[in-house]
């Protein structure tokens, strides 16, 4: 195999794929890039069996010439080594030659790099093959699920089934729910009438291809039973699914709500940010108080003080309420719902609370309060 | 104590201070910062006793008001506390008003917080007023010395003498000499003809006084035999001086020279940088090769494989020579000397070499070799 690229149209293959190759590899093999050149152009796969990403660099692109001097073949080289060569030589071009299968060169006018590589044979077998149910997004509804959504998921391993995102498709909808127990998040979004499926997607997984969504304008998500991918213009990125089945969420949104609060999102969110500076003894944990006199944040230190504020503008309906959370928990949901004023619907003390935008109610915010005593 | 303050200005110099304390404090007390109003302005003192750092806030800045409503005192806060709470405020002014002595009331329009303080009799007694020998030097030369020779200096604390900036005055020159014993790295300036002394200040206590210099025109240094006092506009910073007496250095410098190169310092940096990426037995090392035949940087690991570049302008005159360096000395000399092109003097493959600035031979560095089996 031999190829002259322009760099920078390397390096970004290089990095996309790379994305996918572990620090540390348990099967050594995978510490490199697959990088394949046929008569469509260049292929560039990392994996780490868990994710994989294979990325495209065509001969062409509109009338810009992006490799020559070519000869079509294959081979394997550490991916953390040739991305880190390729990101640090600074031609317009590189030439990438594979001698003897054994040694691939890396070079410029001024610059050569000799690496050991691998024969493509020794590479896993991994299927990048669109099966099962497949639904189409735009980058913006995809973006809007990640955004919305990701950030409620656990990052603990502990319940593996709580890592992952619940996408859930049926009657016309396609809803998004992650919670990681003390927290709920949940998207819904219109959709075809006739998809029906459900999938455990890893949440990481999902902001992993968000994330290499950008400059691309859909997303094509194909669901079967053990695997999820994800086909963008020139990328395709295959996850595993969470095994085991996604606890039950439905009955986590209350019906009534005794209390509502309306304010504004950034008023309440400097308030938040600013009383948790004191929330030293219980860490995080900030008190809502609300009553027909006021709605005031507060937190209290026995060692260091207390902090106060009022909000200014607010729509309070319902009797006195105090109510205790984790502002990181109440500051991310109102990061998430990004919007002017947020609306709050309370049942009680102890019972979990719905924070949602107060002009979009495709997604809405579950938080669950923290006992104080 | 009471009084009313411009936030921003109340919160650079809570961030001045706030560098002396220490994130984790051996003596409960140094946790405070010590707030003092009285005729002149404010002062705000941090310390952790190795570094002490006293900076002033005046009622009125030209014609600008700072503060307002005011009534002399002094108190002790939780340093880290009031700047977080102060950072967070976003009000154009803030109160502070301390009731009894035991609570600091901290309020805007909107937020207040209460917290607890320490009668300003608790905080140690700290010198800060100017003894011994006297030196004035503008910004920029300061800068000079701390960018060129403060990194040379030894981080571990093995050898504490090491950690200091060696600064000698006599016969009208300063020299600031820093080894860590694998390199070293010396800057002269001149100065009045009648100072004397010699001092070895902490190399990170001048980093620390050269950032919190930005926008002051001119440092007063006073050295004494236990502290180093730097006195800017606004700022006092005390720090103390390492113990020891600092190895003779005089000798490292090689009187002759056999092997002369000078080179681009940009494209040889740029050459290290790319070939150090295959320096992974040898963490870090590099070789140079010189010969009448050319100039080349080249790296090579068994495992993964080599680099190498060519230089493609160059000066050489000597014999051939290979010397192998770690690659980081070499890189953090260059960027110390901060020019076009740089000369190297070598003696010989084991002999520690020079790197100086072509142009300019207030500074030189020197990096020991390592050895190649």
């Amino acid at each position: 195999m031999k190829f002259t690229i322009n760099r920078e149209e390397f390096l970004k293959g290089l990095n996309i794929a790379s994305r996918a190759v572990a620090n540390k590899v348990a099967v050594a093999v995978l510490a490199n890039l697959k990088i394949e050149l046929d008569e469509r152009g260049l292929f560039i796969t990392g994996s780490n069996y868990d994710l994989t990403i294979r990325t495209f660099i065509p001969y062409k692109s509109e009338a810009k010439e992006i490799m020559r001097n070519y000869k079509e073949g294959a081979t394997l080289i550490n991916g953390r080594i040739i991305t880190e060569i390729v990101r640090k030589m600074d031609a317009e071009e590189v030439t990438l030659d594979v001698i003897d299968s054994t040694i691939a060169v890396i070079s410029d006018t001024h610059f050569e790099s000799r690496l050991n590589c691998v024969k493509p044979e020794e590479y896993p077998d991994i299927d990048l093959e669109p099966t099962g149910t497949e639904i189409k997004l735009t980058k913006d509804a995809f973006s809007s699920i990640v955004s919305q959504t990701a950030f409620a998921a656990s990052i603990k391993e502990q319940r593996p089934i709580l890592t992952a995102m619940n996408l859930e498709a049926d009657s016309g909808s396609l809803v998004a729910t992650t919670t990681d127990s003390a927290r709920m998040a949940r998207k819904v979004l219109k959709i075809a009438e006739n998809i029906r499926f459900v999938a455990n997607v890893p949440a990481k997984m999902m902001v992993e291809v968000d994330r290499l969504m950008e400059g691309t304008a859909a997303v094509s998500v194909s669901l079967s039973d053990k695997k999820a991918l994800f086909t963008l213009d020139r990328t395709i990125i295959a996850t595993r699914l969470v095994a085991g089945d996604y606890p039950n969420t439905k009955n986590i949104i209350p019906r009534s709500c005794n209390y509502f609060l309306e304010v504004n999102a950034s008023e309440l969110a400097k308030a938040i940010d600013r009383t948790t500076i004191l929330s030293i003894d219980r860490e995080n944990v900030v008190d809502l108080s609300m009553s027909e006199f006021g709605v005031e944040i507060s937190a209290k230190s026995s060692q260091v003080g207390s902090a106060v504020e009022k909000l200014e503008t607010y729509k309070f309906e319902g009797q006195s309420l105090k109510i205790s959370f984790n502002s990181e928990f109440v500051l991310s949901a109102i990061r998430a719902l990004n919007c002017e004023d947020v609306t709050f619907e309370f049942v009680g003390e102890m019972k979990p609370f719905v924070v949602r935008n107060a002009s979009d109610d495709s997604v809405i915010q579950i938080v669950t309060p923290v006992r104080t005593y």
